[in-house]
C-alpha cells in the first residue's frame, strides 16, 4: 500500500506513528474532542463563493475556505466522500485537493467514506484513501474484520456501530439471544480486532462510530469498546447534546472525537463576505463546548 | 435526481421501466442468470494489453476488451468500483467509460460499490451511479432502509445480507433472541421495504446479496425474501456449485442472477493475441453451466 508523500505533512508537527496517539494528542493541542464534517452542499454554499463558476469548482473554493476558517481552532475535520463524488471524476480531484490542504493546515483527516468490501477490493479502497492522505478512513464493518483490517496499517478505521440515524435502528437495535445487540456484537469485534495495535496512550488504531442520538446504548457500547475511540456525529443538528456524549468518554475525558457539520459549516446567516469568520465563530464555539464537556467527564469520571 | 442521457441505452433494447422486470427480461433473453464481475487487477492483465501505458489505461483497455467478449454472452455485468477507484480520478473516469460501453453493448450494468449513508450523502451516491448509468448497485443496509432506498427510484440495489467471504458469519450469523441471524433479520427489513415497488415479474427493484457459499442458509433467506432477486456471489473460484445455488432460485427457476469474476476475465492461459476469445469462450460456459442449473431449478421446483 502506498503512503502519501512526506510533503503533505504539517512541519510544525512531528506527528506519532501510531494513529490513534496522533489523534488523541491532537485533540490535547487544542483543548477539545471536535471535528468538523465537511458536507458540502451546492444549494447551502455562499453565494459570494465563485458565483460563475461550475458546481464542483464552488464545491472546492467553498471548501478550501472553510478550512482556512477552522484550522486550529479544532484539531480534525471529516469531509464527507459522497459530496464530492456526487461530481465524478472532478469531484474526486477536488477532494484530493481539499484532503491535501487539510493536512497542510495541521488537521487530521478523517475520510467519510463508508467503505467496505473484502479481499483485494477492500485493499484498493484502503489504497485509494491513503493516497488520498486520510488518517482514518470510516468503514463498514458488516463483513467482520476482512472489511476493515485492510484500512489499518499505519492509519486508522472507524467501523459503523450504532448510527445516528432513526432508521439505524432497524438492524442495530436488535437482540441477540445473548441479550445484547446488534451494535454491541458489532462493537465487540471491533473491540477484539482492535486489540492487535494499541497506541501508547491505549487506544486502538480500529475506531467505532457511535451516535450521539441513543443516550440509552452509550454506557454499554462504551464498556464493549474500552480501547475504541468513538467517534461520534449527531451532535447538535441531528439532536445529541452534553448529556448525550458525556457517557462516552473514558474517565480522562479522552477516546472520543465528537463531529458536527452544519452547525459550522453553514453558521453564516448572511451571504456575504463576512461568511468565513462566522464559521471560524462557530469552530471556536463547537471547541469551547465540547472542551467543557470533555472537562467534566474527566471530572464527573466516565466509565 | 438526474437519469443517465437516453443515448447511452441500447437501439436494441425497449427496457421495461421497472428495473426487476428490465434485468429478468435480459436473463431470459440471453438464457442464463449470468453476470460476469470486472474486477480488473493491474498484476493480471495479459501482458499484450497496452503495455507501454499507465495503469488506469490499461486497466481501461483491459476492461472495454473484456465487454466486448462477454456482450451477447451474458446479461449482466458487474464493474467493482474499488479497482477503479484506486486510481483516484483518473480510475472514475475510466469507470465512466466502462460502464457508458457495457450500457452500449445491452448489457445490464450492476454496479459493484457497496456504497451506504444516510440523508443527502446516500442521495449523493445515488446520483453518482445514476449518473454513471448503473441499473443496479450493491449497498450497504446496515442504516436501514435510509441507506438503500435512495438507490431505488427506477433503479435497483442490491443490499448485503449473507456475503461469501469467512468472516462475513462473525456479525451475519449470530442468533437473534427470535431465533433467526442477523442475515436472516437483514433479509425481512430488505423484502419488508422492496414490496413498496414490484415489476410485473413479481421481483422487486430490491435485491439481495446472497453469497453462494453458505447453502445452509439458502433457503431460509429465499424464503425470507420472496420477492428479492439475489446476487449471488462465490461461485466457481470462491468454492459455491451448482448445488449451493439451486436452493435460490424460485420455482420458475428465476430470481436469481450469479456472478463470477476471476473464472471469467482471467481464463486466458498465455499471454497472447488470443486472451479475449478465451474470456469469451469462458462466458460461454459460464451461461451452458448456469442456464441448466437454472433449468433443473425450474424442474425440480425452488420454494
Amino acid at each position: 500500500m502506498s503512503t502519501p508523500s512526506s510533503t503533505s505533512t504539517p512541519a510544525k508537527a512531528s506527528p506519532s506513528p501510531h494513529p490513534a496517539d496522533r489523534l488523541l494528542e491532537a485533540i490535547e493541542q487544542v483543548g477539545a474532542p471536535a471535528c468538523v464534517g465537511l458536507d458540502p452542499v451546492l444549494e447551502r454554499l455562499p453565494s459570494v463563493v465563485d458565483p460563475d463558476a461550475t458546481p464542483v469548482h464552488r464545491i472546492k473554493t467553498f471548501s478550501l475556505a472553510v478550512l482556512e476558517a477552522i484550522a486550529g481552532r479544532v484539531p480534525a475535520v471529516k469531509p464527507q466522500s459522497a459530496c464530492f463524488e456526487r461530481y465524478g471524476a472532478a469531484g474526486v480531484a477536488a477532494l484530493a485537493c481539499v484532503v491535501e490542504r487539510a493536512r497542510e493546515l495541521g488537521l487530521v483527516v478523517v475520510l467519510d467514506a463508508k467503505r467496505g468490501d473484502i479481499g483485494i477490493s477492500a485493499s484498493h479502497y484502503a489504497t485509494a484513501a491513503a493516497d488520498l492522505g486520510a488518517d482514518w478512513t470510516t468503514v463498514n464493518g458488516y463483513f467482520g474484520p476482512e472489511g476493515f483490517d485492510p484500512f489499518r496499517h499505519g492509519r486508522g478505521a472507524f467501523v459503523l456501530v450504532r448510527t445516528s440515524n432513526p432508521d439505524g435502528g432497524r438492524l442495530q437495535s436488535l437482540r441477540l439471544a445473548d441479550g445484547r445487540s446488534v451494535a454491541e456484537a458489532m462493537g465487540g469485534i471491533v473491540a477484539e480486532a482492535g486489540d492487535a495495535s494499541i497506541g501508547r496512550h491505549g487506544y486502538s488504531d480500529l475506531g467505532a462510530v457511535v451516535g450521539a442520538t441513543h443516550p440509552e446504548d452509550a454506557a454499554r457500547l462504551r464498556a464493549a469498546m474500552p480501547r475504541q475511540i468513538l467517534l461520534v456525529p449527531g451532535f447538535g443538528a441531528q439532536g445529541g447534546g452534553a448529556e448525550d456524549v458525556r457517557p462516552l468518554f473514558d474517565r480522562n475525558g479522552r477516546g472520543v472525537l465528537v463531529t458536527a457539520s452544519r452547525s459550522v459549516i453553514y453558521a453564516f446567516d448572511s451571504d456575504g463576505a463576512g461568511w468565513s469568520e462566522q464559521v471560524a465563530d462557530a469552530a471556536d464555539a463547537l471547541r469551547s463546548t465540547l472542551g467543557a464537556i470533555a472537562d467534566a467527564a474527566a471530572e464527573g469520571g466516565g466509565p
